[in-house]
């Protein structure tokens, strides 16, 4: 039996589109003499739709999608995820499924049983539970299909819920040959590895080989890293289809792939997570050019990097904005950067609009001395400045904040943190280093002096970062325990040998800047836990 | 037996502020004598708390307050909403209960059963559901005790929602003397008499009085009416609780109120609603003091009152930021009605920072014409502007925005989006009138040149609303046909008689202006479906 999993990356709504790749998927299945072809959870209208699934016309686009894909079946048992309506009744008037197609005709669907509703997945808002799994057989095979959160449960893998349900227990009679998962898994630091463990759990109880087909590509904060995967009945890894792209992946179990490690690199999937998400934020809504405000620190030099590899050289232009405070070497190192990237580099000083704010604002200012009010609004001129060039020239902003900067607020509001995405935003500045020096691992793309240097904003007379903040190494340590972790501040000052008060003190500032962090723009997620739609806190609280 | 519904305004996550608002409450019970007293859903850490029940030390923080409270029950029944651990496993671990106190005794929780996971409510993302509602005895009477949506089923008024379990059936064979539901019921327009036919359609099904004890105030971007409600055994009103303040409703049994009309004036009532939203936006965090644009128009103008009652007058600083296309009508309009309400008005004309952007970006801007570039330029210099006066001298800046406008986008971000809380985001510009027209019901306090002239955003020569959009007669009518009844271009254009291609393109530029509304401040929610938190739409997007 030949199995072709179409690891695709679907837009969301584009039902032509999608539809258009299923095609040409199924097209080479046929080709290839496969028996069974699978596409991603929600292959038809893209993953995660959210609330557009609450528009009737919406489901019924895919049934008409679902229509065409049967026709181009013959020969084939094809498994395609679409949202479909509940026809049984109960608490939600949808389901998520798979589809069934063999030889053309619709067997029926096997509906998602577990849905996640946590962090960024809103499952149960939508959707009713498929009641359990069961068994479709297609040329002598017993073969189970199953969506995405449903194969989690039995390895014990599921973030903050315990599923009663475990849909694999109930295959367990069954015996089935083979199983096959349709999903559409997001991507986070690690994540890939994660995912061999949650088949090979399966694998080792039903005695057979697991399939799992993935979504790839990026739709606004979540980018899914495709990885499609095979794993053999006793759960051994056997082969994975490529990471951040399009990919058919071929198995002939007669004659499956040799045992191998899973091999990939951390750093190198940071990577090209960031840039596909740059890049179909982009691309999947017609836009081309991006543009940032290059500053000369490490921040918006590796976002020029990212930016260079999404869209191209001839598609990224740099701002430099220097200002009264801006050193000679910032302005230096942007320059030099550009040229190593071959970007084009615009050179706007700051000082006349700043000026005029402050001739304008001198007599309602009382006489206040300089403060923080004067580092935003330097800050926001330049937000002006990317924005008007923005609308003018056609660009779309590329938001150069990491993540232990918008933790605490450490970043303004309509100022540095204008953009369409953020790019690096979930990037701890432990990460922002770590990825500079990996992309300069061959040779120096960004200048050494900019990994080199103090962080600084470059908003007063020689300001450093730590004037305001402790360590970063701190920042990230407590950011990680308290965001991602959920610790409590004695535990984390225990745990990292930190005194009680920076780690309380950092806590707090974590939701305070709340406020902020409402109106930031969409950003990357990378990490379990990424600021934006997965974490959801009262901006007006006193808890801390 | 006399009952005492303690309607309280708490602030999420203040365990001390709420337990002491909470102890208040009881020694006013003791004092009137009362035999049962009820506080609102969640009341000891506030609805909705979000993602802060996730932190095991904020629920560890309910208990502590439960104690303190049960210390003080001596002689009393107490119904108490809080968050609590689920004991007894299952998929989540915590409940959303009713703490049942008896003398100063913990005799019991009432789990809420049916979690609303729809518009801004998740509660799936957090609680396992309670079983069943069962009955508790007190001096001789056989009492029910619900949680909020646990009533609402029954009524068949949930939305997107058909539970298959209804919890107000349970109760039948028990044949309670009285049921006492405690709700955090947010509010909507209209929403006070909806909660009535839920309240009736119980009592008349169980043949008791059903009381309904609901939490007032503003919490982010949910107001919380109040109008707690008692509803006699057949069903009818009897007595509510204020609208928009704290109050405690105490009924006598023995000697219950006699049957009447509930009154309300529903635009007496939205008014409130905001004004309560900014009143509590600002004061639960310390913040007393708000600015905001008055360019003449009927938005601002709107806000302005709004701002002053919430606020008082001394707290109310309106900026007048003219630019070269202001007319002389609309800053003298500006004047009258900062001079009708006594608040403080600073003139800060934006040509000199414009003049130095138009002059700093002319080389890079190519010759090209004036357009939306410098409309968008003049916007951002207010927005500017208004959030230098906020950092020097501590304002927060109202948002003016009204909800016609963010659903298309006709509005410039981080220029007159910039907003710590968006005051009108959810009054389409029907009701912007509307509201205007009542404000002046008695005398003119908007100037009437104000509400009669024609809408402009002044931003280039004799620029008109009508230039880039339909009349707002058929933008609103679209609008609430589109997101709040997700019916199709045809279902509307058919319904409201209008040109198929004007509802299409008015849909696509709802779905376009997505990338703004993610970057709006927090506004305050007073329709079925406001912008924000209960409406979630992905920015990247093929479908329209």
């Amino acid at each position: 039996m030949r199995i072709l999993l179409g690891q695709i990356n679907p837009t969301i709504g584009d039902f032509e589109g999608n539809t258009q790749k299923i095609l040409r998927v199924i097209e080479h299945a046929k080709e290839k003499k496969v028996d069974i072809v699978a596409f991603p959870e929600m292959s038809i209208c893209g993953y995660q739709p959210e609330d557009l699934v609450m528009h009737a016309e919406f489901v019924e686009g895919m049934q008409h999608a679902l229509e065409k894909i049967m026709r181009a079946s013959s020969g084939l048992m094809v498994v395609v995820g679409l949202v479909r309506s509940n026809p049984v009744g109960g608490e939600k008037p949808l389901f998520n499924s798979a589809a069934i197609i063999q030889d053309g005709k619709l067997v029926g669907f096997e509906d998602k049983c577990l849905l996640p509703t946590y962090d960024v997945f809103d499952e149960k808002r939508y959707f009713e539970s498929g009641k359990s799994v069961q068994i479709w057989k297609y040329k002598g095979k017993k073969i189970a299909i199953m969506v995405c959160e449903d194969i989690w449960q039995h390895a014990g893998l599921v973030e903050y819920t315990n599923y009663a349900h475990d849909p694999v227990l109930d295959l367990v009679p069954h015996k089935p040959d083979l199983l096959i998962n349709i999903s559409a898994s997001p991507y986070h630091f690690q994540k890939p590895e994660v995912r061999i463990k949650v088949c090979a759990a399966t694998a080792k109880t039903l005695h057979c080989p697991v399939f799992l087909c993935c979504q790839v590509g990026g739709n606004d904060q979540l980018i899914f890293d495709g990885y499609s995967l095979f794993v053999d009945g006793e759960g051994h890894f056997r082969q994975n289809a490529a990471g951040f792209k399009e990919d058919e992946m071929l198995i002939d179990l007669e004659k499956p792939p040799a045992q191998q490690e899973f091999k990939y690199d951390a750093l190198s999937d940071l990577y090209n997570a960031l840039v596909l998400g740059v890049r179909d934020y982009f691309h999947k809504q017609g836009f081309k050019k991006g543009c940032l405000g290059l500053s000369g620190g490490i921040d918006s030099a590796l976002v020029a990097c990212i930016a260079k590899d999404a869209l191209g050289k001839e598609n990224v232009l740099a701002l430099g904005m220097p200002s009264r405070f801006s050193s000679a070497s910032s302005i230096v190192d942007a320059k030099e950067l550009a040229h190593n990237l071959q970007i084009d580099f615009m050179d706007v000083p700051i000082e006349g609009p700043f000026g005029a704010y402050l001739d304008l604002l001198e007599p309602h200012f009382k006489g206040k001395p300089f403060d923080v009010t004067e580092e935003n609004m330097q800050a926001r001129v330049r937000g002006m400045i990317l924005m008007s060039i923005s609308n003018k020239l056609g660009y779309i902003v590329l938001g150069t904040g990491n993540k232990s900067e918008l933790a605490l607020g450490y970043c303004t509001l309509y100022g540095d943190m204008c953009a369409g995405l953020g790019v690096i935003s979930d990037l701890t500045k432990k990460q922002v280093y770590a990825l500079s020096r990996w992309i300069n691992r061959e040779k120096e793309v960004i200048p050494v002096s900019i990994i080199q240097k103090i962080p600084s904003a470059e908003l007063r007379p020689n300001q450093k970062d730590t004037d305001s903040l402790p360590e970063y190494d701190i920042i990230d340590a407590v950011l990680e325990a308290y965001v991602e972790g959920f610790l409590s501040a004695e535990e984390i000052a225990q745990k990292q040998k930190l005194p009680l008060a920076v780690v309380q003190d950092l806590i707090r500032r974590i939701h305070s800047a709340e406020y902020k962090r409402r109106q930031a723009a969409p950003g990357i997620r990378v990490s379990r836990k990424a600021f934006g739609v997965g974490r959801r806190y009262p901006i007006v609280q006193k808890w801390k």
